[in-house]
């Protein structure tokens, strides 16, 4: 038998208990060992719940117990999280953790602690949810350079962008409904500013290089700014605008990027919609490969949790090798990162000006409510280029095409 | 360093080589060692090769060597790679293979050898080609109850259907022009008949289950009588029509059909097209997971299969946990699979004639040109209710809808 205990009994802990109950048996075949929960950790206290007697309030009393093997972190946020954990690998227990902000800032850190202790810190939740992804990239995608890795990595945003295309809605409307539904948070600026995705991509992409990639240094755009207009003319280019975290090789450099992103049908992830995730990766041998399912939600995103549960009871006393090491990987200047542009500027017949600037593009006609302005797509250019060549217009909006 | 040896110099055998040649270094980082090309065994000769110098004729070479410590089986077919297989796990080698036929058949005798053994016998790339999925089902979908496996499993056909939709082209002349390409063999039965697929998912299914579930017993249909006519009706239902293979549980009993399939674009395996495969699994916590890649070619397929060595080398005298024992699964009899159907049959103004044998359906108008025949969906039925209902009518073709 091993004895687990759960830090924090929010909506992900309450999922790793219920996955854990429900299918029991299944799992402890799949582990080679009864799996058991000691121990519950919250500062709240839950009269009734099934939970109550296992319930503990002071981290210690799971700290000092040499049975309790596995710790679930699935509190969130850096601190305490940080504490607990570095604690619990430090006593020689295993660390499985849903948590996006402790893993992109302490994954190399933690993961390096773990191996020093042949133990084991294992994050398959902390992105796309119920996907699959960090174990895939660790055991799986280990013969390939990757050069691309671009997702689809919050639901919540995916949602509203989803909403807006389909009914034709403005941002804070579909905001407001999904506030309502419980799928964004009343303070949703982590989401749809994109700091969400930030985090997730950094973990993905410090995974593939090998090396830390600071979340702190990718350019990262929310979807606050995109507009009913926008989607319209979306639908005329065939196109859609997701949200995308992507870490892209160019000329030999790496660049990180957090922005929507226009995408038509052949794109993988074109046909990605809703709370569901996506996640695609392009190697040098193996072409595309593409993840999707839950990025989200109670029971996907603690079926992840729990399959690191397994993990690591089936890997007691071995450490899985994970390649983060702490050295920083260099980023190329988001300047030089280069891309196709949907472009709205101010005034009708602006087309002569236009190509004076850009040479020769793709002008996108859409409306006739949108006559007083131009929209057009622009060839393949260096952010600093595109700076550069859009002064003297007014600009309405870009959107970076993919 | 580790010594492997390839058995089988044909497009997968030369693909091994050239991953592990033109990535060698990257590959020794993710398993931590350096692994060598000792032999290639082929019954041919290859002058002027790169492995000339390394090309044996005699198994007993390699076999005999115990600096081999990892054998690739890539050369397809029962025999002799099922002997050759059996020797390796026998004499304490790991065996990595994309032979999908072996594995289907022999899958659960040599994993059992393999532990037996303290050994490792892996085949990733014995389904979906590049897609990592053997290996996320044993490592990562370990926590649900996987009730829903379907997938694209074929390149080929799927090559071929997507070619007949997009073109509006006949079967036979888009299997002529894949012949031509490479992406069809000439003798295309395998492939078209749904035999491949078969074993793709025979294979998919017993690891779910962890229990033997024979390709044999798996009813199988290929797309030799999908016909133009079909496609043109799919448009007008606003479907796409795919050979998926399928293992669903309905009230509590399992069933296991390769046919082809109308999907909507709703569903996740809809926009996969031409040889792209897609793997579709609905488990009881998780909900909709997809896996997504080339299902074949060279490159994809070496390097699933190179990942599967990494794999082995990182987990020498370790037995990797598989659960697949060769305890027979009970499949459904398949008369009880239920579904909806399109159903074409001939005579216009059937209307009256269908209602009366299957109550209340959706007819479907799609060209003039198809006036002397009725075409409709039905309700969900079981197939020998179909087959009740359908008599008395001339049957032009039915497709299962999912």
């Amino acid at each position: 038998m091993v004895n687990i205990a759960v830090l924090g009994y929010g909506t992900v802990g309450s999922g790793v208990v219920e996955v854990i109950n429900t299918n029991h048996s299944h799992i402890n075949k799949r582990a080679g060992e009864e799996i058991n929960i000691k121990y519950v950790l919250d500062i709240r206290e839950f009269p009734g719940d099934p939970v109550e007697n296992i319930l503990v309030h002071d981290y210690n009393t799971i700290l000092e117990d040499d049975e309790v093997s596995v710790v679930v972190e699935v509190m969130g946020g850096i601190e305490p999280a940080y504490t607990f954990v570095k604690q619990a690998i430090e006593r020689g227990k295993s660390v499985c953790t849903s948590n996006k902000e402790l893993v992109a800032k302490y994954g190399a850190e933690l993961l390096a602690d773990a191996k020093e202790k042949n133990v084991n810190f294992l994050f398959e939740a902390s992105v796309g949810g119920g996907i699959p992804i960090i174990r895939p990239i660790n055991q799986s995608l280990t013969v390939d350079h990757i050069d691309l890795i671009s997702g689809i990595l919050n639901g919540t945003t995916n949602y509203i962008l989803t909403k807006m295309e389909t009914l034709g809605l403005a941002f804070e409307s579909v905001l407001k409904e999904a506030q309502e539904k419980g799928y964004a948070e009343r303070n949703p600026e982590a989401d749809v500013e994109g700091y969400d995705a930030c985090r997730k991509i950094a973990i993905l992409a410090s995974l593939v290089y090998g090396k830390q990639v600071d979340y702190e240094k990718i350019y990262t755009e929310g979807i606050t700014k995109i507009t009913r207009d926008d989607f319209i003319y979306a639908k005329a280019l065939g196109t859609s605008i997701k949200l995308l975290g992507t870490s892209k090789q160019i000329d030999g450099k790496v660049y990180a990027i957090v922005a929507p992103f226009m995408i038509d049908e052949s794109h993988p992830l074109y046909s990605i919609s809703g709370v569901y995730n996506g996640i695609l990766l392009h190697g040098d041998m193996l072409d595309n490969v593409m993840f999707y399912g839950r990025g989200a939600g109670k029971l996907p995103t603690a079926s992840a949790v729990v399959s690191d549960v397994v993990d690591a009871v089936k890997h007691r006393d071995t450490n899985i090798m994970t390649i983060w090491s702490a050295e920083k990987k260099k980023l190329g200047d988001i300047e030089d990162f280069s891309c196709a542009y949907f472009v709205r500027v101010k005034g009708s017949n602006m087309e002569e000006a236009v190509e004076q600037a850009f040479g020769s593009v793709k002008f996108v006609k859409a409306d006739e409510n949108l006559s007083s302005e131009t929209a057009f797509v622009t060839g393949v250019m260096k952010e600093k280029e595109f700076k550069e060549k859009i002064k003297g217009f007014d600009l309405i909006t870009r959107i970076r095409m993919a």
